[in-house]
This record gives structure tokens, C-alpha cells and sequence, in this order.
């Protein structure tokens, strides 16, 4: 008799499993996957295999034999058109019926997955990430091609940095399911009589999950969800941005493949898709059959999700409102430059990218004395420019524009900056060196006061920053910490000497539920978010609801059934 | 220095907790509490002490010095009648302004208890256990003469079942809190700078609690919601079913002098009071500082928790519509006697009693026979008949009828089962041999058809049963498993020869989310629940979304702040 492959499947990761889980016990630093491309396995040949697989798959159909197909969507009713060619990817996908793909998926669930052992779900979800990580590059050219992030940020962050997420997701799953034996002997007297229970507990799955992407990252927090719920026995509707489609539609496509080979149902996870002129986002999250909802993107459409969902659960992650006090430090050029850095990385399209900087009116303390505010905003807008003053620096890092809609936001800012504070640094292109058709902006840079909370107190996405004069240090961290309260936060950034402030930062930090970063300088991405060590949302503000990765983001997706009855002598 | 007394505290208890742990992931029999009254430490001494205590409490102000006091509730604003004297308590309690008290457990949360270690609040809780068991029979008496239960009732499963319960809910929060390490280090390169960073986790509360117990079984809901929100860092408000008042006060009142007494703001936990004419409930849930709600009690309002409580926790424990299957015995004397004696404990005012029994309409096969299914019917009755056939075992076993409106269902069920089925057996008052007033009432049992689904397709509260015919086997499993989909189930009981049956009934009971017990006769309770051992209530129908104790009803009580620096030199 042979072993079946997802029993060996499970053999072959366990040691990457458990390895992961205690990378996440012990929240230090660890990755199976190099972080450069060129660490890649023979990765030219993979790079350009995967450039020619991108091509060939332009202007035609996306295979994809899911059920309920009812037509083909493509460009112009998907605007998914690359930010770096602005030219319309053309790739036309399959539209299926929402019920079909809940009833399919419902039935692949009844048919084997529910059945399967923990073991053997997470065997077969360890080797999709290990499958993904094989055509890694596809994703890559996937993510660049309709997100504008660089080439090495589509590589590293959305692609290895993701896969850890998604392990970290199997590895907390795996945990929890662990936690509940698959039988268990019972005995005790009721009067003078022993009884003895056998008892059988097995895991149920909620059902079916859908799981929002969001446009401009979409695997890293999309690869997670979808793992938590398969790895608890429930199928995913993955249900991407309609100006994103191709990573997910590949990433549908790889799953669908691996969990047929392993012998199960492929209609486990499938593709929904809609159009910004015929949304169906809420049809999918108040269908009967909706039984965990993911989403990422707006905070808008995520407060109606978080409202809507139930009876559905419901994991968010929404909009972050991210700031900085600056209060003092040892080596404000450092600072000024890390700063620098994160206000450009990626046009600062992330969830986690600053954008309101707190500075005391009096100025920051440094080993020099105080330095002005005025001269510290002037050295921030001068660093940012400094940092992106050629073409090929600033295509590294600030990388292209995913939206019109954030180069509008940028016009409509500048004005409003000019007339109510002082502009620092005006937006303007840049021409990139590599694709001169780039959708791209250097970054808007504005100084106010307080009197203009209007303008700053949400989230602006895109290359916008905020430097904002407070009374003093104790101001400044109050009106941060509100920012994070009423607008949602996931990261916060503090430079202080004064180590009674930041103990005092770090509590009021952590009451508002804004992940703290003191003090740090140099050539770490102040942002950088590290799978199995820092968790990513707190889920104590309106910017989301849940953590990447806890035991709250998974021990829910199941349920416990048992049966008990006398053993037998 | 000497060590805080909460450090003590956990010291003293972590043997208990830790063994407790290993029963939660090995599921067997397990309390450190004997279930008897008679094997408490001088039981009768104490008995008499607290029957003392009560006598004395009577018709008193109960002393509770909360915050926020605006008046004090008695009868007959406070229907708080005991079913065996039919006495009014006439105990009145201080009903707090719900604003204050939400207020004032905020506070209670900042004051200490959120900054508190897991370690230091669970040491509290522990001795909180402690506590009620030295004071079990305060609770013993106060349930007796609120809910009905037989004494023995009040003491097991009321009492130290209840308490197994609470250690149940503290040692998974435990658990799930040590999942997440105080700090870490974390160090990678990044180009050629090694980076090495301390990084600090701490556990945040969710905020203010609301926990709503019924009235029939207070404790043993409540105690471990209760638990599992405080061991969190959250604060929780009491809100007892108004007929239902003592049991909760006590509670609450012995909570607060123990964290007083470690050093805690007692506001910690607190009782807010509501009236039938002027209820509360919704007030409190849609309360803009309520973070959770545990809910116990009605269908009706549990939905309506379940749909408003966002974006509180929301964790609900409502109907019971229990079902058996009896297909085919070896033993039809024995089955009819524990399903008699499961129909008629605490004259199945339980959420686990069971209510509707289908069969087969060409009967049960023994291996003396089929026996046709009027005759199966019958001999059941005859077996309840007899069970209580003296006042003093129907006293021990069915007790009293906690609320009028259940003798005014079984007159109603009484006169549509005449009119649409057959009377198996009538409900008439039996007297009670030591409370001569006692509100009494034997089992009201209907033979019906499944023609008749809309009088037994829900939770009928109290001592009414239904004997169903059914096509078949097959045709009794999915009625039965229907009732639980549609109206929910906790508990249900199959009797059954063929083990192809049982597996496809186990199979469909999963999938519905009821706990099955299968082929069990003798002197154990059928639907006795045992803490550390069964989960109770699958969260998979709408007999409620939450189960006692797994990890998804204690993960999500609290969040994870972090902050990261770069380690000093």
C-alpha cells in the first residue's frame, strides 16, 4: 500500500512547518527563501521564462476551468493596465455565477477536504507555497505589471516575503488544530457504576470564504487569508481588485492544479470577478453561503463589510492613517534620511507607510541644540528630494503610480496644501528609465499646523506626507495617537532621547493599537513588516479588524463536532 | 521585597492550572472538586451556614458598593420569586446608571489590571475559584431558590461543574496568552549592515465585557465567559436575568472583594440590573464602550444580539432543539429508562435535554422483535410514569418549574397535541414533599407525525417531549438533523445496532453541529456535559456561535501590541 501524496506531502514539510512555528513562538528572524532575486535558483533563466510566459499570455484568454463560467471580462470593463506600459494587459478572464461558485465550492469542501486530516491539508497547502515559490516569478511579473511596484519589491515583498506569511498562516492553523485530540477516553463513577466514554472530536469547517485582494498588494495579505481558511477544511472565492486580477487569477490557477493532483475537489478555491461599473462585492459577502469573509482595501467598503458580514465572520484590514513624532534624537540627518526612505518607498502605496509627521513648534532636540521646525521640514523635503534626484534611483524606489485616482489626489492636495500651509516638495513625473510610458510621481510634501486636521486626520494614499507643528512632544503624541484612534493606524514611527517619553509613547501607543517603531535608523526600511515577528495589524482601530498572524485569525475558521458512546469491553 | 500577592497567587494555583491545561488537551475526567455534597469539607456546618446567610438576606438590601447606584430594584419590579416557597426573595439590589459602570470598568482596566502579567491575573482567578468553592453553598442556595433546581443540581451542576467550567475558560485563555512571548530579538543583514532589533509584545484587553446570564442555569454559562474576559485584561458587567438575580450577585460581589483584596480596582467586575417592564439588554450591547458580549438565553434576543452586537465580540449560547434517533437497541428497557430520566432532570429546563424523539413508523428492532412504534411510545411513557411515581423522587429529579410561563406552554402544547396527535403523557402539578407551594409539573409527552413539524421544529422550554413518526431510519436522521440546522442543537442521542447507520448519523450530526452520544443507558445522565472533556454548543447552528471552552472563544478577548528598537550596544 502506498503512502497517499498529501499524508507525503505532509512528511516532506513538516520540518519547514515546525521550524516555522517556532519562528513564530519565538518571533525571530527566519525565511526558507532567499529575499534578492538573484538568489533565486538559476534565476535569469527563471526571470525570462517568466517574462515570455507574461507576454504570450497578453491580449488573449486566461485558462481557468472553474464552474459557472458565464462570459469573459477583460479590458476596457477590467481597467487592468500596467502602470509602467500604461498599456491594457488585454488578458480576458472567465466570469463565473456567484451561486455556482458557492454551491461548487460548498461540494468540494462535502467532497474530501472537510474529511481530510489536518496533516494532510496543510501537507498540500505547504506544497502550494513550495509550488508558488517555483513559478515565483510569474507572480512577480504578475504583481509588477498591475500594482507599479518595482521589480524587486514584487519579488521580495510580494512574493517571498508573502509566501512567509502564508507559511506563518498554515503554521498558526496547524497549531490550533493540533490543540484539539481526534479522540479521547473518558471515565469516571455515577454512583457505584464506572462508565467509560470513547469520544471522537473532528474538525468542521465554517464553509465557504471569500477573500478579498486588494489593487496594490494584493498576495501579501491574500496568500495568508486563503491559507488560514483551507488549512481549517473551508474552500476560498478569491475575489481580486478588478485593476489587479492577474496575480490572483494565477494564484487560483497554481492552487487549483496542486489540490487536483493531490486528489482533492479544485473547485476549493475559485476566481470572482466583477468590474468597477457592476461591483458584486457585497452579492458575495451577504451571500447564504458566506461563512468567513477577508478583506483588504477600502476603509470605506471594509466598514460595510465589518457591519454587513455577520453572520459571516469577518477579518479586515482597511486604511492606515500612519504617523511619526519627531521629538528629538542623536543624528537627525540618519533620521531625516530613514524617513526619507519610507516616504518614497513604493510612492508610498502600502499600508504601512507613514504619512503624519508630528514635530514640536519649538523644534527637535539634538546633540547640536534644537533644530527649528521650519529647518527640519526643509531637511525632510530636501532628503526626499536628495534621495530620488535621478531617474534610476527614484524608479527603484518610488516605482510607479497604480491609479489615476492617486494623481488626481495629489493635484487636489497641492492646492489645498498651497492655501492653508506650505507646499515642501511639489509632486511632479519622473520620467522612467526603463518604461517612459510610467505612470509616476516624485512625492507631495506638506507643511500645516493642527488648525488643519480636515486635511490630514485619513488616510491619503499615495506619496503624501503631513508635517505638522504641535505645541510640544506631549501634544505631538496626542494628536498622533488620536490619528490612530479615529483614522485607524498599523504602524508608528518615534524618534526620541527622552526615554520618560517613549515609555510614555509606547503605552499610549499600544492603547491605540499602532505597532511602534523607536528610534531606529539606517538601511532597515522603517516599515518593513517581518512574517513570523511582527504582527501586522492590532485590530484595535479602524484599520482592521484582525492580525496577521495570531491565533484569533485562525482557531475561529473551524468548529468542533464530537460523538461519544460506551466503549466497548 | 516581598513577592505581590498576585505573583503568589499564581504560585499557589499553577499546579491546579497546569493540570487543568493537560485535561483541556487530553480530554478525560478530571476536577479537583468532588461532585457529591456530602464530600465537602464539613458540609453540613457549612449548608447550615449558608442557608443561614440566605435566610438572613431575605427581604434585606443586598450590600454591593458599586458605582454609579441610582436606585435600588426589588419585587416586584424584580420578578425574583423562589419556585419552592413561591416567596418573593424581596432582597433588593442597587441598579447602577449603565454609563457609570462602563466608565468606571474602563477605568478599572487602566488602573492596573491590563498591565497586570497573564500570570498575576490568572493567579486572581484562580483564587476567585477558590473563593466561590468556600462559598459554594451561598451559591448553592441562591441558585435553588431562583432557578429550581434540585439541591443536588444546584451543588453539581450549578456548582462545581460550574467552577470546572470557569477553570476550563482560564486555562485556555492561559494558554492562548503564553502563545505570545513578552520580547524578542530579531537580526538580519540588511545589504551588508547586520540590524538587530529588541522587540515587546504586550497583551491588550478589548475593553468592557457584557455578560448576560439566564435564568435556569446562571452559573455555569456565565462563570466561564466571565473568566475567559477578565484572565484577558477586560472588564466585564454582569447582567442577570431579572427573575434570576442572587446567584450573579454573589458572584459578583466575592469577585470584587478578591481583586480588591490583590490589590485590583474591583469595578473590575460589576451588576447591572434591568427590569421586565424596563429592560436593559439592548442599552448595554449597543453600549458605544462595549467590546464583548457573552449572551445566554433566549432565541429570540440572541439573534438579535448576534446581528447588533458589532463591532462587539459577540459570543452566544441560545435554544436547544435536542433530538434522538432511536432505531434499533439490544437493550429497549435500559434505553427508555435513561431517556426517561434525560426527559425528566430538572424537568428538562436544560439547553442539553432532549426533546424530540423520532422513530420509526414500523418501530424499533430488538432482538426480541421489532416493537412497533405505539408500543415504544407507550413503554417510554410508562418509564417517566414510574420514575416519578413518588413526590420524593419526582422532587429529586424533576424539582421545581423556574417560570410561570412554562405551565403556561405545556397547557397550550397540551391542548394542540390532543388536537393533532395523542397525549402520551399529561402534565398535572406533582407536591412536593418538603415545599408544599413548589411550582411543580410533570412531563407533558405527544405522540405526533411529521405532519405536525411546526409544533416541535423549535425549543419548547421545559418539560415537553415529542415521539415522532418517521418513514425510516434514514427519514428519522434527517428530520432530526433538520431540527438542528433549522432551530439548533446542543445534544442528541442516537440508539442504533447498525454500525453503517451510526457512521452516516454521526456524519450528518457533524455536519449539523449537534454533540452526539450514541448507544449510552445506565446511571449516567445522557446529556450530562463534562468541562475539559466535551465542548459544549458547536458555534454550527443556531443553537449559538460560541463553544465552551475552545481557542476561539478566548483568542480573540485580547490583541497584541508591539514596539521594536534597535538593540543597545
Amino acid at each position: 500500500m502506498t503512502t497517499p501524496l498529501p499524508d507525503a506531502l505532509f512528511a516532506r514539510h513538516a520540518p519547514r512547518l515546525e521550524r516555522a512555528w517556532q519562528a513564530c513562538r519565538e518571533r525571530h528572524c527566519w525565511s526558507p527563501f532567499p529575499e534578492m532575486p538573484a538568489r533565486y535558483p538559476d534565476s535569469e533563466a527563471a526571470q525570462a521564462a517568466s517574462q515570455a510566459a507574461l507576454d504570450a499570455m497578453l491580449d488573449q484568454p486566461f485558462t481557468l476551468a472553474q464552474p459557472g463560467i458565464t462570459g469573459w471580462l477583460g479590458y476596457p470593463d477590467l481597467p487592468e493596465v500596467s502602470p509602467y506600459t500604461r498599456r491594457p494587459l488585454g488578458i480576458r478572464y472567465p466570469q463565473s455565477d456567484p451561486d455556482a461558485l458557492f454551491e461548487a465550492a460548498s461540494a468540494a469542501i462535502s467532497a474530501g477536504w472537510r474529511q481530510a486530516t489536518p496533516q494532510q491539508r496543510v501537507g498540500v497547502l505547504m506544497e502550494i507555497v513550495e509550488q508558488l515559490y517555483v513559478q515565483l516569478f510569474d507572480t512577480v511579473q504578475a504583481v509588477f505589471h498591475t500594482t507599479g511596484q518595482s521589480f524587486n519589491m514584487s519579488y521580495a515583498g510580494s512574493g517571498v516575503n508573502a509566501l512567509d506569511r502564508a507559511i506563518e498562516a498554515i503554521a498558526h492553523a496547524w497549531d490550533a488544530m493540533r490543540q484539539v485530540p481526534a479522540s479521547a477516553t473518558w471515565e469516571r463513577q455515577f454512583g457505584t457504576t464506572p462508565i467509560a466514554l470513547d469520544k471522537r472530536y473532528r474538525l468542521m469547517p465554517r464553509g465557504v470564504a471569500v477573500c478579498f485582494a486588494c489593487a496594490s498588494f494584493p498576495t501579501w495579505n491574500a496568500w495568508p487569508s486563503i491559507m488560514a481558511s483551507l488549512a481549517t477544511g473551508n474552500a476560498v472565492i478569491v475575489k481580486p481588485h478588478p485593476a489587479t486580477v492577474l496575480p490572483m487569477a494565477l494564484t487560483v490557477r497554481l492552487m487549483r492544479a496542486q489540490l487536483a493532483a493531490a486528489g482533492f475537489d479544485p473547485n476549493l478555491v475559485t476566481l470572482a470577478l466583477d468590474t468597477p461599473a457592476a461591483p458584486l462585492g457585497k452579492v458575495l459577502v451577504r451571500h447564504p453561503r458566506a461563512a468567513i469573509v477577508d478583506f483588504t482595501g477600502s476603509a470605506r467598503f471594509g466598514q460595510w463589510v465589518e457591519r454587513n458580514a455577520h453572520p459571516a465572520l469577518c477579518f479586515t484590514e482597511t486604511s492606515g492613517c500612519n504617523t511619526v513624532v519627531l521629538e528629538s534624537c542623536d543624528d537627525l540627518d540618519a533620521v531625516l534620511r530613514s524617513l526619507a526612505t519610507t516616504l518614497c518607498m513604493f510612492s508610498a502605496q502600502m499600508c504601512t507607510s507613514p504619512q503624519n509627521l508630528y514635530v514640536p513648534r519649538q523644534g527637535v532636540r539634538t546633540p547640536a541644540g534644537v533644530v527649528p521646525l521650519d529647518v527640519v521640514a526643509q531637511r525632510l523635503a530636501q532628503a526626499v528630494a536628495t534621495l530620488i534626484d535621478s531617474p534610476a534611483r527614484a524608479a527603484m524606489i518610488l516605482a510607479a503610480i497604480q491609479s489615476d485616482e492617486t494623481l488626481a489626489l495629489l493635484d487636489t492636495l497641492q492646492a489645498q496644501g498651497a492655501a492653508r500651509g506650505k507646499v515642501l516638495l511639489a509632486p511632479a513625473p519622473y520620467p522612467h528609465p526603463h518604461y517612459p510610458q510610467a505612470r509616476t510621481a516624485t512625492p507631495l510634501m506638506l507643511q500645516l499646523t493642527t488648525a488643519e486636521r480636515d486635511l490630514y486626520a485619513q488616510e491619503r494614499f499615495g506619496p503624501v506626507s503631513f508635517v505638522i507643528a504641535c505645541d510640544d512632544a506631549a501634544d505631538a503624541l496626542k494628536q498622533a495617537t488620536s490619528d490612530v484612534r479615529v483614522a485607524g493606524g498599523l504602524t508608528a514611527f518615534l524618534y526620541s532621547t527622552d526615554a520618560g517619553f517613549i515609555a510614555r509613547a509606547e503605552d499610549a501607543y499600544a492603547e491605540a493599537g499602532a505597532q511602534l517603531t523607536i528610534n531606529l535608523s539606517g538601511p532597515m526600511p522603517l516599515n518593513f513588516a517581518a512574517a513570523y515577528s511582527d504582527y501586522h495589524v492590532s485590530g484595535l482601530n479602524p484599520a482592521g479588524n484582525a492580525s496577521l498572524t495570531d491565533h484569533a485569525f485562525v482557531a475561529s475558521r473551524f468548529r468542533i463536532a464530537q460523538a461519544r458512546w460506551p466503549r466497548q469491553a
